[in-house]
């Protein structure tokens, strides 16, 4: 697509397009930062006001039975799981993604402890996301079994790293900053044939890419619904756990939630069959039911159609930040091939930082990543081409006038 | 108060009866359960339509910083903390009770491993909250290190369970069923001098009963937000460390959030300073931002008249159900004195489970807890002496006439 024309042409024949008024967006934004914080689906209001006002200020504790409070995390679990390629009772929403992967990780290196007892090495990239490796290294560090984690610099050495002594793979599906997918089959069938469990994060794919989790037969797998999936800022994240481990074993954050029988209030703890096992404690139910309404909308949406758009917009956007941007400093960091290529696109810059603001400040919403990275995540239920070319004609802008060097736009805020 | 007349008299001389127009309740109801979900605080509508249509729908990513969604858990832990005794930067909205309960007793088994390495026992009772004893009984099995646990049947025993071979003492301050109170400061002495460190979990009791973690020299505290402080359903639970404790250990679940530069993205783990390094990972923010609401009108209270109108609820409640009950199978089970209760009032009743069936629907909504336990939560920022009153009435009634006995109100609805 060489014009704007050629790209609102295309927004005209997208199947998807019917989606995107289901969203709120605010006038003035062509928001590229989806794959951090989801839009608002327009039911939100709605749903918030049903569950506040109605649920709990009528309702009160009658709500835990009356409008299935108590059943939130299966009944959301089971919807979302249709788009990760799981089964009924197999995913539950429910915690955080750095708790669901404690979980997981609890869960993996119990069922090595008995298959292959002396192996203690678990395996991930370095640029992982962060929180991935830290709930590693406090796994590690809270056992004291001697246990270490092995980084991977590269994609490319997965296979050699995984040797037979590693007892866990935790690896992210889509890398949050360059945007590389990995091929789940191919590296869990890679990590089996060394007698290694799979978990896998995905953060950045899930509602943004086609995942199988049953057909990839990986072990464990985790992931975010504030993304892709529109769920509302902070909301509660998922876990999977393949049937065939499930039952083995009781994992250790084991609240009352994930109690076979949690109102007999017995001493015991006593898991529940399923993929309930795996809940721990009462969960924020506002942000719980907000993520239905995201949800719903990414159901209405075919994957197929979802993943040819996100390639479309990715390679518009990487062709147009080539064609209208040459002469300056930006560097494509995502793979160009389709195969491996999440829904994000990165491109580092020295100014990185100061580029990201002034493209803020101009109403084209992206994210600034360590180091000097400006990604642009890559939304299609609510994203067109044209906003694509909108953005890139305004990023051109800013390069060529060199308005990205203003003092604002270097000030970095403090997170304390 | 031997009349409603009376009863309504002290209602107009309550100098806490001004707080009760600042919830929302629904007509018709007299609600006994705000110890299990606290009613609505009429901002909480206002502020969700905030939350959710102008910082997520407009500001969307960049509501962040400018809303302070990152600094939710550490404003609301400081508004919180001036509740419990605690000082700045010693309390954390965030996650759940039972997760909360699983870093501190982490943290405490860490302590105790440099001081005291030896001991491998864990206290608490045996008709605590079953999601704390789930908690430890994980933790156990997850160490594999040889812990125990040692449940007392009766707090009397409590201070000859206390011995030399144990290492954390895990209680709730105010029990869930019988609202028997421990004394925490005498508790906690006792315990420390035997080399034991204490866990309190508030659950029961912040926002109910003055607590005092400092004075008592407290060395962990849990609780949650969703009950007196009324902070919505399933709202974020909170942690308090001593400040003795608080830099001595990275906590397990050592997510992003608890990382000293989180926007880094470093691959290694450095803790926080201060009680955020009990931050693991991403908030909801729609639940959390809820709680400000509760906690606002809690800080609005003087505590001292909330437990003295607090005791001479639950005085009226036993004195009346004596009264006016009295040939009925009802039986008290909360302390009769002031110094060990709590703020809720429970009877058995052979048919215990029919009888609050039968109350609920006449719009007295207290609870049922095993075994054959009526539960009534006393809250005295929406609750008066007419409310028991007529609560006590409507009870009077269901036992004179034998109400209770309808098939409707033995169905128990299966939880799964």
């Amino acid at each position: 697509m060489q014009t704007r024309e050629s790209c609102l042409h295309a927004d005209r024949q997208d199947p998807l397009a019917r989606l995107k008024p289901l969203f709120s967006l605010p006038p003035g934004v062509i928001y590229l930062d989806g794959n951090s914080l989801g839009a608002m689906p327009k039911t939100a209001h709605a749903r918030s006001t049903q569950v506040i006002a109605q649920e709990w200020g009528v309702g009160l504790i009658r709500s835990w039975n009356a409008a299935n409070w108590f059943d939130l995390p299966s009944r959301l679990g089971n919807k979302l799981g249709r788009l990760i390629g799981a089964g009924d009772d197999e995913v539950v929403v429910t915690d955080t993604t750095s708790l669901n992967i404690f979980k997981s990780l609890a869960a993996a290196l119990r069922i090595q402890q008995r298959a292959h007892p002396e192996r203690r090495v678990i395996v991930s990239e370095r640029d992982n996301f962060p929180t991935d490796l830290y709930m590693i290294q406090g796994m590690i560090d809270l056992l004291q079994q001697g246990y270490a984690l092995r980084l991977i610099d590269s994609p490319a050495r997965l296979e050699q790293a995984v040797g037979e002594d590693v007892a866990v793979l935790l690896l992210s599906h889509v890398n949050y900053r360059t945007g590389h997918m990995h091929d789940m089959a191919a590296v869990t069938s890679a990590a089996h044939r060394h007698g290694v469990l799979a978990i896998w994060d995905l953060a950045h794919s899930v509602g943004a890419v086609p995942v199988d989790l049953a057909g990839a037969q990986a072990d464990f797998a985790v992931g975010c619904t504030y993304k892709y999936l529109n769920g509302g800022p902070g909301a509660p994240a998922f876990i999977w756990v393949a049937p065939r481990h499930r039952d083995q074993f009781w994992q250790p954050l084991s609240g009352w939630w994930g109690h076979s029988r949690p109102f007999d209030m017995a001493a015991d703890y006593r898991p529940a069959g399923g993929i309930r096992r795996y809940l721990c404690g009462t969960q924020p139910v506002v942000s719980m039911a907000l993520v239905e309404c995201g949800l719903d909308i990414a159901l209405e949406a075919d994957m197929a159609q979802v993943r040819e758009k996100s390639l479309a917009l990715t390679d518009l956007l990487i062709a147009l930040v080539q064609a209208r941007c040459q002469g300056h400093p930006l560097t494509l960091i995502t793979p160009r091939d389709h195969g491996v290529r999440g829904s994000h696109v990165s491109f580092s810059h020295p100014q990185g930082f100061a580029v990201m603001q002034a493209l803020i400040a101009r109403g084209v919403i992206g994210d600034y990543r360590e180091p000097n990275l400006l990604r642009f995540g890559i939304t299609p239920l609510y994203l067109g081409f044209a906003d694509v070319w909108d953005a890139v004609e305004i990023l051109k802008d800013i390069l060529d006038t060199g308005n990205w060097d203003q003092p604002a736009f270097h000030q970095r805020t403090p997170v304390t």
